[in-house]
């Protein structure tokens, strides 16, 4: 990385004008590195499933992901910008693979050992360990929804400016969940939108969310919705509507890849969506780390040139 | 602002004789800034929205108001005396527009996606959010009449103590509500002046209620209210008592400009209430920013000169 | 106070000989200041109820006594020993009034805004606050009794120590409320007794109870106070009582003045009854504050008279 | 003291050859203190009863015992090892008695204004509040079998660490009560042995548990119980089997003396059993503060006798 | 230990590259004491039964066990790796046995006083504790599918940090357990190698599990263990797959012994299938101190002697 950076890089990183340098230089690492540096968009391996559904569910499709040091090469060869995970994970691979590509430590989790209406998540790790790690930024997820995300939006506040001020990037999961929603309603345009919100107002610098459906769930909102005629027939109309939810594109905003889904020409669909409605890139776990490596990577690949990537291999 | 300070803020002054230099020095630059400058009246423009009620509900009827920097330039053409917003909202614009108009951090906030008889706000930013932005002051809300309205004076004390150390003007929201009062009891005239005074008890400098009702909600207060005679017909009359209840008038307060109303004179003629009651101003976010930039700039301007500022444009 | 401490006042401190310098001192300028300086009693003015019930019902009856000033003055000009009172309204004189009264600052309020069975107060303050603003104590309330009342004591334990260690009285409101006791048992005599015993473990160096009735609460109580013909048909009994409950009245008790009484004589006859029970003094707030100034200073006068003062006016 | 340790204080501090030579200093200084001095026998005065249960019920059968100075003197005169007794007794007595007695602070108290299956304590004073009032040791009591037993543990774990580091023995008052126990389970044999182990395990220096009945408890532990014949018929068997259960008479275990009973011989008879079955001593509170003080010192002169100090009076 | 070390513990030791040399150090101390020294294999002796059961169901079969000294002495005289005990256990023989075997301080502990249906263990030591008593790590239970098994886990995470940032090892006893699960769901396969998994991402160094039954309790796992054919129809298949969820057999894991069983060749049965399997060794409580020391001595010879420990006696 001895150029200038890009122009879009550049523009992005003027919308964090007011942070400190040192989370403007992780948050350049960021964009600057894998296949897709330079571009503004961003590819990033995150897996917690382990953690999230259990090991079996997680890795026996694909058994050498039971390894961590799996992630850390698949990331790496693939040419993700970063990859995102747990402290064991990370634990087990940040010595053997430091400076390799950048790392996000995932500073909450949650498990599926007990049914719940409101999930909440524990803390695992502290801004300090991703310090000790190496990382370049810190993840949190946010259930907006749940009867206690007020314990998890005063959790992320300490740990963001905690984060903030040691110069690492914020990456914020948010996913409504919770007994004040329908099941349909999670993925609601509306909740979706304000999820994304949330995200910005805590201040997060990079917020990952699922990608939309065009339902609408509170009434509200929908009033509004329906006065104003916000488009949300097509995927690329809601990645929009989130985008511009997010500080009108002012914030990196990113949608998560969900289960696994066998049908490689439906992911490249979504994938062309968030390009097109504006959004930033995709974070794709499951299915990366549970089709065979190889395959993984040629749809990663896949991916990142329609988000812009140069069509080679990755010169590590 | 090379003269001497006008007496009236000279005397607004005098009521925080107790404060140190840092407070009433950032007091003096929220009362001595914008086209109401020296007056000892304000017009704060406020914008949480996009947390409160979700960001289509919020800026849907006004687009430009998604980006961060629109509110910035908003309140300065408009010649506020501050702007007050979520940490998201002024980390995106602190840098860019630095010294060009006062700040006020939201330090908690609240969502409507989950429905609750006793709303608690979360914590979504710190003192030192507020330092590092080069806020003038803090502002925080009470629910008074929750539940858990406890959790939230004791947490108010504790940040109005650091602020007040770091010299940070301590703004306080206090809205009534919860399982103890009545919808109708929320804005009445006895509950609203308890707000003003309980904020005030807690050592606010400045305090934001709603604009009261004649209705008297507390049984034991109704018999006080009826003995006395406490004037309460005319919304004049119910300011006046209001100013009174906080600390007979030694404590700014000032009132919040409630949901869209496309009526500007009905908004100018509440301004003209405040004014003639002895409040100290209005704090506009919804009937400021989902108007047209140029309507809102109007609209202010004209409550502006209703509160004494001289019929010019600002100059900056 | 150029002179050597009365014999009385030197026996009291005496009495808190364990306790460090600092402490002395200011439980010294309590003793030793007003009308009463020197006789080892104390009529202390104590302003609550704005924040515990509310500025109309507690201000309109004699609406000077909005204005945070007016206390001030109240407590100087009647020749108070000390002005209670929580942040806000110490916030608003202690600057103006530096040094010309001793000062408490309530640390803990609640307010009536919901209907509770068992009260708990917000800290609304703090020891640092009480530093600051040049006070001589702090205060506390506890509500023995209630569901939560560990809680307080571990808050109250807290504050003392560190108050201590800064050299402050610790006063303490004991007042028995919730679930555990019938309303009649609030104001019973063992349960007033108990609640000073508390209080006084607690290491509170000045406690302030209600006047007790003749009734008894608790069963196992009950049976040793039959058994032991503890004297209990009196005010001066009863009173004699609590101060023996106080360590052998080898602790500060004092009473609090209750609701608003328009018969000035059946409060003196109180006044007496403490005085002759070996009370310490009274705590007066709604019969002094609710009354016009002059009548106040008037009774508050005559009760000082009792307690030992010269029939004098107080020299500054 | 300046001979050197008896056989039996050295065999003792043996046991706690982990611990600083503060924690040693202070534990030497309790068992080389009174007409017990040098024998490994206790016999201590504990007076928290005026929180616990009032002051009435508690002090009003010897009414000279509402004075804090009473309780040094009783201790002091009957040759006791050491007086325990929460915060304001202790400040109230401990500058004018410095040196002359050793004191242990009880750190958390619990009253009876409101009937609770589980009882919780509230920390009503600190380690550093032991410090400066020149104690040996602190005290804490623990209700296992109650719902929060856990913070109590924790919170007796956190104190416990900052005594040792402070050189200060750690007495556990264990006191089995609860939802999951039966009345009588209480005292029960195995509930008491095990009461024991906890504070054992939990690092206390001094263990403090009722005298235990001859009943069995829990289902598992019975089992265990009656197959392996652990003797349980007279009273000296189960206090060697509390004694064997407290590290196999490695840490020292004293007993309560229960509430009043005016028999003298019976409780002798309690002593001769917790002596012969190779208990430690007796904290005997309520059957020494209730009787006459002559009365109380003649009783407490028979229980050191037979725990073996020498006939005769304590020199001074 | 002179020689540098065997390749297998260079191996073992490679895994957790990325740990401070602090850790390493102290795992290579655990490595490499006693008779499986360098083998890479372990046999610790835990001994925290007398808080989780009762001190009389845990050593009245075994009476010199209820003595704190005979823990030290059975690990030692047996050749164990290490030494596992709460606070009081360890104090009481840190000091007499400083450096004769590995120690491992317990931080948390629960009872049976009561019966619960999500157990949930109190903080019953900490880092520091296990700092001053010479250690080498800190065990820590977590109980996944409880309902409160957040606090626990966040509690870990804490301490975790705090023993890493000290040197210390940290080792984890996961045990299924709650409301959330079937009492055969405890120790399901799926579930088991959950609990493994989660430990592991919350950064253990050492995990202890049960040995799993073949049952499979979630629905979502069952459906991918059965997709995917994985083997478990004996202890071997099963301990393999346990150790594969534990980051591909990069973390140690070791099994626990369960409740006493007087049949020694089923115990050695089971360290054959855990040796067979790709375990690491066992964990043995019950089986160890509940037999007489001889016959102790004499299973656990023969355990490790199937872990690889030559046949000899352990030179000291």
């Amino acid at each position: 990385m001895t150029t200038r950076h890009t122009a879009r890089v550049a523009e992005i990183l003027s919308w964090y004008h007011g942070s400190n340098p040192g989370v403007l230089t992780n948050l350049a690492r960021l964009l600057n590195h894998g296949r897709l540096a330079g571009t503004g968009h961003l590819v990033i391996l995150p897996v917690d499933q382990g953690f999230e559904h259990g090991p079996g569910r997680s890795f026996a499709p694909n058994p050498p992901a039971y390894d961590p040091r799996y992630h850390f090469e698949l990331a790496i060869d693939a040419g993700c910008n970063a990859y995102a995970a747990p402290l064991g994970f990370l634990e087990a691979g940040a010595a053997d693979f430091a400076g390799e590509i950048p790392l996000i430590l995932k500073l909450n989790n949650h498990d599926v050992l007990q049914d719940e209406t409101d999930p909440l998540g524990a803390r695992t790790a502290s801004v300090a360990d991703a310090r000790r790690l190496g990382c370049v930024g810190i993840g949190y997820t946010i259930y907006p929804g749940t009867a206690e995300r007020r314990l998890q939006y005063t959790e992320l506040a300490a740990i963001a400016e905690e984060a903030k001020a040691n110069g690492l990037v914020v990456v914020v999961w948010s996913y409504p969940r919770g007994g004040g929603l329908s099941k349909e309603g999670e993925t609601a345009l509306d909740v979706t939108a304000y999820a994304a919100q949330i995200a910005a107002q805590l201040g997060a610098h990079v917020i990952k969310v699922k990608l939309p459906s065009a339902y609408l769930e509170q009434a509200a909102a929908k009033k509004v919705y329906e006065a104003q005629n916000i488009p949300r027939n097509t995927l690329t109309d809601r990645v929009r509507h989130v985008v511009q939810s997010s500080f009108d594109g002012r914030r990196i905003v990113i949608f998560s890849g969900g289960a696994l889904n066998e049908n490689d020409q439906a992911l490249l669909a979504e994938a062309r969506a968030i390009r097109d409605g504006g959004g930033f890139g995709s974070i794709v776990g499951r299915n990366a780390f549970q089709r065979r490596k190889e395959h993984a990577i040629a749809l990663l690949g896949d991916m990142m040139e329609i988000y812009g990537a140069p069509v080679r291999e990755l010169a590590r």
